[in-house]
Order: C-alpha cells, then structure tokens, then sequence
C-alpha cells in the first residue's frame, strides 16, 4: 500500500501562508533542501485542492520540468470541467474513495500538497498516513489553516528536531481513529457549514 | 525587568482544549512534572483572563495550596465585578499597561496563564518576553485556541526536544514587532469582531 503524505511549512500558530497570502516568512535552510530533495526521491504523485492548484498557476508553479518529470499530478475539484493540456488530472468525484483507490495501485509514495482543505476530506476518510511539518518560528494571526476540522486524529511523533532559521522540523504517523471521533468531527464541520 | 512567559500544552493544530473543553488527550509525562517543576520555582505571579479564572474555579484550581503558596494571582476581566476573599487581585483596566508596571516592580517571572484572549492583549501590547509549547501528538479540530490573532510576531526558538509520551517540547523567545505588522493585526481584529 503507498504511503501517503501531508504536510507542509506553517507558523506556529498554524498557518501556512498569511491573510493576504504572504510567504515572505518562509526560510529555506540547506536542511529544507535536503529534506525535500530525499522526500522528492520518494514520491511520484500529487495531490491537490482547487484553490492550491490556483496558487500555482498564478505562481508558476515554482517547480522547473525537470523537478515535475515523472510526478502525476491530481487535481480535486468538484466546479473545474477541465485542466489545461499537461496541467495534471482532474478529479470531481470522492477525494477518499479516489485516493484509497491509487493507494492500491503500484506506485511511489503520494504527497497531498498545500491547504487544508483536501487534507480534511482525506483525514475525514482516513487515507493520510503521515503527517510532516516545518515550524516556523513566527506567529502569523491570521492566514490560511494548515489543519481543518476531520474530528479528533491520533498521532505518533516519529521525528523532533531543529533545522536551520529556527525552524522546528516535526513528522508524525497518523493512528487509528474511533469512530465516536469522527462522527464528532462530522458533526461539528455540519455545524460551521 | 520581570520576563513574562506564556504556554500551555496544546494540539498539533493548536488547541488547548477540545470542542467540549476536553483535555483527556494531556500526557503528564515525567518530563513535564520537571519542567513545570522548575518553572514554578521561578515564578512567583500568575496572570489569567476571567474564563480562565472561572474554569480553574469550576476544576477547583487543580492546584494545591502548598503549590500556590507564595504566587499572586491577577485575573483580567472588564465583566467582573469583585472576587471572592482569597482568590486572586482583580485588574478591569487595560491588561497591557498593568502588565508593564508589573514587570517593572521587584520580583520573579510572572505566567500567563490558559487561554487565549488575554495573551493576545498582551503580545498586542508588546510584554510577552517567552512563549513554550508542549505540543501534543494529536489532531482535535476544534477548540479553545492557544493563538489568537495579535498580528505578526516574530520568534526565535530556544528550545527543540522530544519529551514523554510523543510531545514535542519548543521555547522561543519573542522578537521586536514591526509597527505595520501590528497595524494589521489591529485591523484584522476589527474586521472580524
């Protein structure tokens, strides 16, 4: 079964980009880069929402081709009817159900990339199997959440430690989650809807 | 001048307490018995908003007296008319400035205390000095927030560890804001209130 990954850089206060989207925040340490260049080896899909696949686009994706070559990439989205030629694969239907299904496909590991808002539909369905994050060192206020409400999520810590710029690198294992928790996460998401 | 330090345990997504005010997920680790241990004998002042207050009241403190003895309490509130004999000073004027003479007057370290709302006034008026975090191995999706939104804040990690239980143990020191920043936050806070 592939693993599959969430996580992203954020403030401590838990957001990865500010009100108005700024990420002048962000430091890339040579410890980001070697963190990144392992973790590149080790996936060949992406994963991601509408809104960041926007982000993208408006920023150029940040990727070169040669970063993107041999990586699939999905596209969630239930308004798109369709991606631009090369722009990756669209997907309208259950983000849960579609990802359980590439799981068991062969393959590397998958990376669900940016907000949150993807990542609660697949904690929701409890396809996410890691969790990683770069804690910067900067409360932000406001801004865009790296986690959204999917109930309560038991977690392992499987690495702590300091990297460059002041940054606390954190990697967690996603446990099981009882159900009491996730109709309570149901429920809850019902009522802020 | 007195150092005013801020923390609490708290989720990975930054609650000190779940949705219904659950705190089962806290591990009490021998590492926290140390840490609170050593902390507590270099302070000698505690600083709580009035929801604070009156969950301490309801658990009954949590606290024994032989632990509080020798500890001024100061709880804030605008609401609050006077506390009961023994309970605590009561502050109804503007939390920043109390806190600035406070730090001026002889003494040890003084805590801010649960949650939220009064450590926004206090970071908004620039007298939180340390900010600690137990981060537990745990998503809640909702709840009582450690953050709220004081603007911008830079910090400087001064401590990264691993502690008891899957926690993740990080000190910072707070940095100088810039005014635009606090510009924002202000804004910010007006626009959602």
């Amino acid at each position: 079964m592939r693993k599959v990954t969430y996580g992203a850089a954020c403030s401590l206060d838990g957001f990865i980009a500010g009100p108005n989207h700024e990420v002048d925040w962000l430091h890339m340490s040579k410890d980001v880069h070697a963190i990144m260049a392992d973790y590149w080896t080790r996936i060949d899909t992406l994963l991601m929402g509408r809104k960041t696949w926007e982000v993208a686009q408006r920023m150029g994706s940040g990727a070169d081709s040669s970063m993107m070559s041999g990586i699939e990439s999905y596209v969630f989205s239930r308004t798109l009817q369709q991606l631009p030629s090369g722009q990756g694969h669209l997907v309208s239907g259950d983000a849960g159900d579609f990802v359980r299904h590439l799981k068991r496909r062969r393959g590397k590991e998958i990376c669900v990339f940016g907000g949150g808002e993807l990542a609660q539909s697949l904690f929701e369905a409890g396809v996410i199997d890691e969790v990683g994050v770069n804690v910067h060192p900067v409360l932000l206020g406001a801004g865009v959440p790296l986690f959204r409400n999917a109930g309560r999520i038991r977690l392992a810590l499987t690495e702590c430690r300091r990297i460059g710029g002041g940054c606390a690198y954190l990697t967690y294992r996603v446990l099981s989650r009882r159900q009491r928790d996730l109709d309570l996460g149901h429920a809850l998401n019902a009522a802020v809807r």
